[in-house]
C-alpha cells in the first residue's frame, strides 16, 4: 500500500495533504464556484462531490457547480437532493436533476462545450473558487494525471485558487501517457492550435499546477459509471443502413475516400450504433476525432477498422469497460485524450473536415433541428458539443428514429418547437425510413426530401398536406403559424400527435 | 487610352481577349453555375451579368448564381425580371429577387458567408462553369487584381474552367495592393490559418489563375451602387449609447482594455450607427476585423480612433464613397480586403476574440435570434456572416430597434419565429430601452433580463405576463405553446401585436 501510495503521489511533499472526503469537502463553503472533472460519466470525482451533498444536509451551502459534462454516480442526483445546486453549468443528463432545472429550482446554463473555458479565462463566468479533480497520479512536479477524461479538468485547476484532487486506485495507472493536455493562449494575441492530424500531441501528459494549490487529496477506488446506452436494434441498424450507403454514394462519387473523414459521434444510442455498423463496412483505415469515446470506437479497433481515436473521454458498457482497461496498454498508442476545448474546438474542426453524427430529439420538414427541449419547453440533457461540430463540419449528420412513444410522438414536425442548430447546420437527416441529402437545396425542397424519404405514414402525408397548404400562403420557409406547433399541443392535450379519426400507430 | 489600356492589361496576350459585355455573355450558357463577383453592393461585375439578363429576355438561360454577397446595380432584380435565376446562392438583399424566392420561383440557398467556397470545393455543390469578376487590372503574370471587394472572387477564379474579367475604369487602381489573397489548403490535411492579428498579411495582392482561363475581358466604368444605409437616429443613438457605457463598465472591470477588442459590425444602419457612435468615446487604437467596410469605418479612422481595419469589401454612402476613394492611398497601410472566407472564418474569429455586432429582425425574451425570416415565413435578406462571427465571437451583440411599423410589431416576442442564432450565441442584446448583459444566465433569467431591460410598455407587461403563466407550466424555457406564436398571427390578422383593446402606440 505504501509503495502504490508513493506511484501516486510521487511528489513526496503532497503527500501530507492526504485527507479524507468529508476533510476535504470543508474548502467548498456556500456562494462558491466549484468545478469538477467528469465528462459522460467518466472520470468524475467520486467521494469529495458526496461529501459535498452530504454536507449540503447539514448547513447552508448553495454552489454553482461547473463540470466538463455529464456526471456520473448520482452525484448530480444527490447535490441536487440535498438542494446544493444554484446554478449547473454547462451540461447534464440527470433525471433528477433535469426535474430542478424544468420546475426553475436549478438555473442551468447550457453551454457550447468548447465554450465554457473562454468564457472562464474572459471573466464572464464567476471565477472558479474550488478545482476538484479526479487522477490517476500526481507527477513528481505536482502535476496532475487525468483518468478516463479530461474535460474542463485542465483548465479548472489551472484557474482556481486551490485544488482538490482524487486519486482513483480503480482507474489504471497505465492512463498515463493518454493524455494531451494543451490550453491555447489568451485573446487577442493566441497563436493558432497547432492539432493539425487527429494523432497530434501538442501538450503535456499532466495538467501542471504549482502544487501549493493542491490543498487536499482524497484517495477513492469507485470505478466509473457504466455508460446506459442500448443495445442497437433493428431502426438503429436500419439508420446505420442509410447511412453506410450514403457513405458508399460519395465514394463512389470522389466526394470521399474509403477512408471517409475523421468522424465525430455524439453521446447515445443511435450515434454508438452507426458507427458500430461500420465494422461491416468496406470502409477502412478510419480516424476518429470525437468527444466521448464509446463502445462503437474499440469494436472497430477490434475490427481492425479504426487507425485512431482522438476523444475528451472514454465512456463504456460495462463489459466493455472490463475488457478495455484491462488492456488499455493495447490501445494507447491509437488513443489521446484532449480537454473538451481542443476536441471540440471550431479551428480543429473546420480545419480537419470531420464527419460529424449527432441525435436529434426532433427535426422540423425544413431541417432545424431540437436536441434538448421536449415540447419546446422541458430541458433533456443539454446542447453539450453537437453545436461546436454541427456548424464546423464538413458533413454534419443528425440522426433520429422517426417516432417516439410508439408512434404518439412524430420526430419530424411542421416546425420545430426548439432550435438548437438550425438548416444551415444540418446537411443529412436521417432516420430508419430514409435518409435525406439536404445540401444545396432551398428550404422548400428540402421540406419535400426530408418528408418523402424520412418520415412515415400516417405523419408523411399530414406533413405534405401541410406544405400544400403552407406553399399557397408563400414564403421563402412557407408556415401555417396557427397550425405550426399544433401536433406538440395536440400530444400535451391528447397524448398523441394525431388528429382525432387518425387510427394510432401500432407500436414501434 | 491606349496607356490606360495597357496598365489595367500588363499581360500583353491578353489584350486580344477584350469583348463587349454582349459577346462575353455568350460564355454564360442554360444551366450553368456562375460565380460573380460582389460582396454588399461592392466590386459586383456591372455588364456582363446585365448582358446575361438581357440574353435570358430572348432565349431559354436559367443558371446557378453564386456570389460573394448582395450586389448593386440591380443585376438580381434584371436577373429575376428575365427569368434567369433558378438557383441564388448564398446572400441576396434585391426587394424583387426577395419576392420571387418568396413566391418559390427562385431557390434561394441561404449560406453563412464563410462556407459557400468550402461546399464548391468539396463538390458539395454544382462546379462554378464561368467566373465573371470585376478587376482593377490584370497584371504581368495574368493575375487578377480585384476592385472594391474579394468576397467569393478569388475562389470562383480558381475553381472555374472559364473565367471572364470585367475591367473596371471608374475604380481606382490604386486599389492595388489593398487585397490580400489567401486560400486554404484541402482538409483533411489544412495547416492552420496564419492569421493571427487583424492585420496580418498572409496571401498574394492578386489572384493567380493561368491566363488561358480567361476568355474574355470587358472594360466598363459604372461607379460601384453606393450603400443604402440610413442616418443614425435616435433611437440608433440611443443603442449606440447604452453600448458605449457597457463597454466602459467592462473596460472598468478589466474584462476589456480601451482598444476594446476586433470589432466586426453587420450590415445595415443600426450597426453603422454604433460603429460611428465610439467617434466621440474614450476608446482608442481600435481594430476591425469584420465583413463589409461601411461609412462609419472611415468616421473613425478620421477622428483617430481606428488603427487598423480587415474586411471584404468597402461598401459607402455616395459622399464618403467620392471622399475615400479619391484618397485610397491615404488609408491603405490600414486596409486590408480579405476572401470573405478569411474576413469569417471560424478559426480567426475565435483566435482574435472579437466583438461582434449585429441586427436582429426580432428576438425572443430567451435571447433567440430571428435575423432573416419576416413572420418566420418570408425571407428578408439571408444569414450572411452574421452566424459566423455571433458564433466564434469574444462577445456576440444583437441590436434591433425595440418596435416596426410604428409600435405595431414588437420586435421582442414571446417566441422568435424563426431561429438564425439561438440563445447560445447571443451574449447581449440591446435595443434603444436598454441592454440586457445574458451572460452566464439562465433562460429564466435571461427572459426577465430582456423584458425589463429592453422592451417598452405595454408589450413589456405582455411579455411579463406571458412569462408569469408560462412559468407555472414549468419547464427550462418556458412557453405556452397556443400563444408562443399568437402576436405574430395577430398581426397578419389585425395589423398589429396588440390584443384589441390595448391603444395603439404613437409612432415610434
Ligand atoms: C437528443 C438526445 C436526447 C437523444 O438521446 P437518445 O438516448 O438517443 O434518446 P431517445 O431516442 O432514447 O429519447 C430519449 C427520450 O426522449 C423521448 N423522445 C424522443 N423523441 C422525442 C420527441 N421528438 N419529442 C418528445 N420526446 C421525445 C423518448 O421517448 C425518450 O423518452 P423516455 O426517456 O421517457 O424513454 C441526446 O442525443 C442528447 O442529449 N443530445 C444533445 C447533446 C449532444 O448532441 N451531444 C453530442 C455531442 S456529445
Ligand atoms: C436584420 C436586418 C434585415 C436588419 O436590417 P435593417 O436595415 O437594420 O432593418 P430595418 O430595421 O430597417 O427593418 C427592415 C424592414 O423589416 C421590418 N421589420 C423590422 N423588424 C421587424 C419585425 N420584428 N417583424 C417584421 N418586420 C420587421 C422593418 O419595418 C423594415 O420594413 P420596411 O422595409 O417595410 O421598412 C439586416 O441586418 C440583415 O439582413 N441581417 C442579416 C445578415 C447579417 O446580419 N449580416 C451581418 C454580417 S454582414
Amino acid at each position: 500500500m505504501q509503495a502504490v501510495f508513493e506511484q501516486r503521489i510521487r511528489m513526496p511533499q503532497l503527500r501530507s495533504r492526504v485527507v479524507d472526503a468529508t476533510e476535504a469537502a470543508q474548502w467548498v463553503k456556500d456562494g462558491m464556484t466549484i468545478g469538477m472533472s467528469g465528462f459522460t460519466r467518466a472520470g468524475d470525482a467520486k467521494a469529495v462531490p458526496l461529501a459535498v451533498a452530504e454536507k449540503a444536509l447539514h448547513e447552508k451551502l448553495k454552489i454553482t457547480l461547473i463540470t466538463g459534462a455529464s456526471l456520473g454516480g448520482d452525484i448530480d442526483k444527490k447535490l441536487t437532493e440535498a438542494g446544493a445546486l444554484s446554478r449547473r453549468i454547462p451540461f447534464q443528463s440527470d433525471p433528477v436533476l433535469r426535474a430542478a432545472i424544468n420546475r426553475g429550482e436549478v438555473m442551468y446554463v447550457d453551454h457550447h462545450l468548447s465554450e465554457t473555458v473562454e468564457f472562464l479565462r474572459a471573466s464572464q463566468l464567476a471565477p472558479v473558487d474550488v478545482a476538484i479533480i479526479e487522477a490517476v497520479a500526481i507527477t513528481e512536479d505536482g502535476g496532475i494525471v487525468p483518468s478516463t477524461s479530461v474535460g474542463n479538468s485542465a483548465s479548472f485547476a489551472i484557474l482556481a485558487s486551490r485544488v482538490i484532487v482524487e486519486i482513483n486506485l480503480s482507474q489504471s495507472p497505465e492512463l498515463e501517457g493518454l493524455h494531451d493536455i494543451f490550453i491555447p493562449g489568451r485573446r487577442p494575441h493566441r497563436s493558432p492550435i497547432p492539432i493539425c492530424e487527429v494523432d497530434d500531441r501538442v501538450g503535456t501528459s499532466m495538467i501542471p499546477i504549482p502544487p501549493e494549490k493542491i490543498v487536499a487529496i482524497v484517495f477513492t477506488d469507485k470505478p466509473d459509471s457504466p455508460s446506459n446506452i442500448l443495445p442497437a436494434d433493428e431502426e438503429t441498424a436500419a439508420i446505420a443502413g442509410h447511412l453506410v450507403t450514403f457513405f458508399e454514394r460519395e465514394v463512389r462519387q470522389g466526394r470521399l475516400t474509403r477512408s471517409l473523414l475523421p468522424l465525430q459521434a455524439g453521446i447515445g444510442t443511435i450515434a454508438n450504433a452507426v458507427l458500430a455498423g461500420l465494422a461491416d463496412s468496406p470502409f477502412q483505415n478510419l480516424t476518429m476525432y470525437s468527444e466521448v469515446l464509446q463502445d462503437s470506437t474499440f469494436d472497430l479497433f477490434d475490427a481492425g477498422k479504426l487507425d485512431f481515436a482522438s476523444g475528451s473521454s472514454i465512456t463504456l458498457s460495462p463489459e466493455k469497460g472490463r475488457e478495455v482497461f484491462s488492456n488499455i496498454g493495447r490501445y494507447k498508442d491509437r488513443l489521446v485524450l484532449r480537454p473538451q476545448e481542443m476536441s471540440n474546438h471550431p479551428e480543429v474542426i473546420r480545419r480537419l473536415g470531420i464527419i460529424a453524427l449527432n441525435t436529434a430529439l426532433e427535426a422540423d420538414v425544413y431541417g432545424n433541428v431540437n436536441s434538448t427541449h421536449l415540447f419546446g419547453t422541458h430541458m433533456m440533457n443539454g446542447i453539450g458539443g453537437s453545436g461546436d461540430f454541427a456548424r464546423n463540419a464538413y458533413l454534419s449528420i443528425f440522426a433520429t428514429k422517426s417516432l417516439a412513444k410508439n408512434g404518439a410522438i412524430s420526430s419530424i414536425v411542421p416546425m420545430a418547437s426548439h432550435v438548437d442548430h438550425n438548416e444551415h447546420d444540418v446537411d443529412i437527416l436521417v432516420t430508419e425510413v430514409g435518409l435525406a441529402d439536404l445540401r444545396g437545396l432551398a428550404p422548400r425542397e428540402k421540406a419535400q426530401t426530408v418528408v418523402r424519404n424520412c418520415v412515415p405514414e400516417p405523419y408523411r402525408q399530414l406533413l405534405l398536406d401541410y406544405l400544400a397548404e403552407a406553399n399557397r400562403r408563400g414564403g421563402h420557409t412557407p408556415h401555417l403559424l396557427e397550425e405550426a406547433l399544433a401536433w406538440h399541443i395536440r400530444y400535451r392535450e391528447t397524448g398523441s400527435m394525431l388528429p382525432d379519426g387518425l387510427p394510432e400507430l401500432a407500436a414501434a
